[in-house]
């Protein structure tokens, strides 16, 4: 085992700024010191490191999963969007047409001041890279859909999308961000809506277990709601700082979209009718929160599913003689516990020192790791260090793939557990509009009555910076808005929000 | 059973134009008809439809798997490349410069006119669409490269690209397509040489492993070389109208970026020097190598490997009473294929014919069928067909996994061996230019002695259309060249091409 002094002196995370004193400078620190992401010379889009990319792909693996189960394929449609096409759909082209990329030429040329745009080749009509895909994609439909046999339409894309933000920030909101996006189209308003109801489902499981974050799930208002959408429904989470972030959207589109683009078919009855559709994405935002539900101090930490890595395996020795020692017993613990199906990295690099390797897992999140020296090898046994509860323990080689595989268990059930009080802890019924500043002010979910206005909701906004999360999918429970004292059917959630 | 006259039927896939006939127009009618990609409102750009895009999934997945395997990891970096860095590599700006899409302005509004540019948000320096990202990547290494320690670095990333192509064709050649480009930095310049290799040779695998296509090797010769690199090597495939498809390339671009862009990092000796590198691309084109090697008259042919269903049950049944008599019949072998990691699809739909569904399948290149109908659970039995022969056999169920398993494989082993042949007997030494231009003129590699002059290469192609493929890894075998009668090398491949 390394010596003690040799450990404490990598144990602190020395470039990553306490949570306490500053959590927006923690969030970044995290973000580049655990090498998921960085910005890059292109102003608002982020380049996503290898090790960041990884655990985009482990999500990305499992939700890919979910959507097929439930009868979805992939496609692609392209990257750009004919500028006519946004106009088609009034709302829609108000949502996005102040934040987009617009291509107006193809070709560059050589003069006298460099490389330059050649104006000779101007494209007749602009084109947009996509800032979302409804417009591109429901033109396509109108050539597949005829007849109620051509539905439904599951259809999910896995792309990049571009919003010309102004302000950005590393996951939580980029120019350009890696999403997937469903298109669904239907027979009937029923059908459109239980799909619109489905994936809400499937992106509240996936969060709560695989990503081990609680949400709580319920309606957008109609000035929360998405450009072009009749309802969109949503997951909120709770980050950290009290504030709100916004993991998932699904969007019931009722006709607009195939109205927009002259979509009908021939139903059962044998008569023309406008198909029903629905949209739906998450996107590298879910990083963001993946990063702030349950990172501390000493850096990520990630839940066992979703770790590219759920077990590192550090030898500790002096000088080549002693690595060639205990090599192979590493090598055999990094097969046996492979072959269980755990993903193992045996970092047996020459060029780093132990501690620095210690360091370096412990900001990176990886939830357990395996340190190995000549003295542990006599004993048949290794220390396990585990992430989320700093626990240090040595185990019996016989023991242990039985020990690493029920703490990860643990470990993805302890996370969960624990953001999910941190949910409880910090959501509050309130009744009147001095306790709900109060409550607001300190961060979490408030839930209070509100008259339905949109008037109520920018007055609210204006005075607290809080905004309605979701109208919840409960009961209705008459009383009194907290603002207007106004007649209200149900409290909604209301917070700050990323 | 299918009464032989319902099949006969719906035997012939009606659409699709014969191969003799017009090979062209057979390719495109195949795209369309198995339902793989269309063209779509903006000019130059496809969509790939959920079948289509299953095999691209396929495809990715395995190749993907490859890579892992050889240490290489992915990651994303920006869509936008700004137009300055294009100029800091010389040949590369004259590479792409011609054809790419330009992004200049960020923002619409409304007017009289409608949806307008807003000429107010014109972009200080205008964005290129990634036509590859050499530059773009180079100008993020150079922050993670400082020592030697932090080499090699082996990153992928999956991605979609722009090159304005004036002249498109579904999959072969699109405005926007997607692709996979390695970016590799290594210390020296052996290192970097071994990893083109490397890569080659994965492609070279994986053509002929998964995709069931054989490849020759070689490099490029300097007037076909990547825009930026030192030596270009590439697998090259032979469709069946005897024109050649370059498949996968692989770059050794020297310290070209690192040059452009200042990458130096510290040696092992404590001396700055520049970092070596390559970089490496497989795209959609290769559906298109997939498409054209395998399919006939009746549509689309692939691999088991690479088929997103391996096996398709088809129920035979008159009304709702017989189809719930076979039902549970049918589900249980989907089950049992299912179990055995076999990819199977139980098609029973109620709206449409067994017959339909047979030509469906048939055009789809699902490589083997199950029928299954009253008759032939009573005999504890079913009909399997097989898309690579047409044979049709009455198999036992107790022997139907097995025979299964077995079929797959031949069937893989069967393709690879068809397209092989269809390779060695289509590929011809000649010793001067009449012989050179009657093989050319029909179809095939040709290999030939040629004096090393892009003049010689240039006058080829100017009478018959023909370029060097590539020049072979093989021992040098001197000889007088075709045209010029200077002294030649080795002899090199020579093809029309797409």
């Amino acid at each position: 085992m390394l010596c003690k002094k040799h450990t404490k002196r990598f144990y602190m995370a020395k470039n990553i700024t306490k949570k306490s004193e500053n959590y927006s400078q923690w969030y970044n620190d995290i973000v580049l010191n655990a090498d998921l992401a960085e910005t890059s010379a292109v102003r608002g889009c982020m380049v996503i490191k290898p090790y960041g990319y990884a655990i985009w792909e482990r999500l990305q693996a499992e939700l890919d999963k979910m959507f097929k189960k439930t009868g979805h394929m992939n496609a692609y449609f392209p990257l750009f969007i004919p500028k006519s096409f946004f106009s088609k759909e009034a709302t829609h082209v108000d949502g996005f047409a102040k934040e987009c990329a617009i291509v107006t030429h193809y070709r560059l040329k050589n003069s006298d001041n460099g490389i330059v745009v050649d104006e000779n080749a101007k494209l007749e009509e602009e084109l947009i890279v996509r800032p979302t895909s409804e417009t591109i994609i429901w033109d396509t439909y109108k050539k597949w859909i005829q007849s109620y046999r051509d539905l439904p339409i599951l259809v999910n894309q896995w792309a990049n999308v571009v919003r010309w933000e102004m302000r950005t920030r590393l996951f939580l909101r980029t120019a350009e961000f890696l999403w997937q996006e469903g298109h669904t189209a239907h027979e009937t308003k029923k059908e459109a809506i239980n799909e619109t109801e489905l994936i809400l489902d499937i992106y509240a499981d996936f969060l709560q277990k695989f990503m081990a974050i609680p949400v709580i799930k319920g309606r957008k208002t109609e000035s929360e709601r998405f450009a072009g959408a009749i309802d969109t429904y949503c997951v909120e989470a709770l980050m950290q700082d009290g504030k709100a972030l916004q993991a998932g959207t699904s969007h019931f589109l009722g006709q607009n979209f195939s109205k927009a683009f002259d979509v009908k078919f021939s139903n059962r009855e044998g008569k023309l009718e406008y198909v029903w559709s629905t949209s739906w994405g998450v996107s590298t935002r879910l990083m963001g929160a993946l990063i702030m539900t349950h990172s501390d101090d000493q850096g990520l930490v990630l839940p066992p599913k979703l770790a590219p890595y759920q077990v590192v395996i550090v030898p500790i020795y002096k000088g080549k003689e002693e690595f060639d020692e205990i090599d192979s017993f590493c090598t055999q613990v990094l097969n046996d516990l492979q072959t269980k199906g755990i993903r193992v990295k045996y970092d047996n690099r020459d060029s780093y020192k132990p501690g620095w390797k210690f360091n370096e897992y412990e900001v990176k999140g990886v939830p357990i790791r395996l340190s190995i020296g000549k003295r542990d090898i006599e004993k048949d046994s290794m220390e396990v260090f585990r992430r989320d509860t700093f626990e240090k323990k040595n185990y019996k080689r016989e023991k242990l793939i039985e020990s690493v595989l029920f703490m990860l268990e643990e470990m993805q059930t302890n996370l969960f557990n624990r953001s999910n009080l941190f949910l409880q802890e910090n959501t509050f019924e309130v009744n009147d509009f001095e306790e709900f500043k109060n409550k607001i002010e300190k961060g979490g979910f408030v839930l209070a009555h509100w008259d339905g206005t949109e008037e109520t909701e920018r007055e609210i906004k204006k005075l607290t910076k809080a905004t309605i999360r979701c109208i919840p999918f409960s009961e209705e429970e008459k009383g009194k808005c907290i603002i207007s004292g106004r007649l209200s059917e149900r409290k909604v959630f209301f917070a700050k929000a990323y």
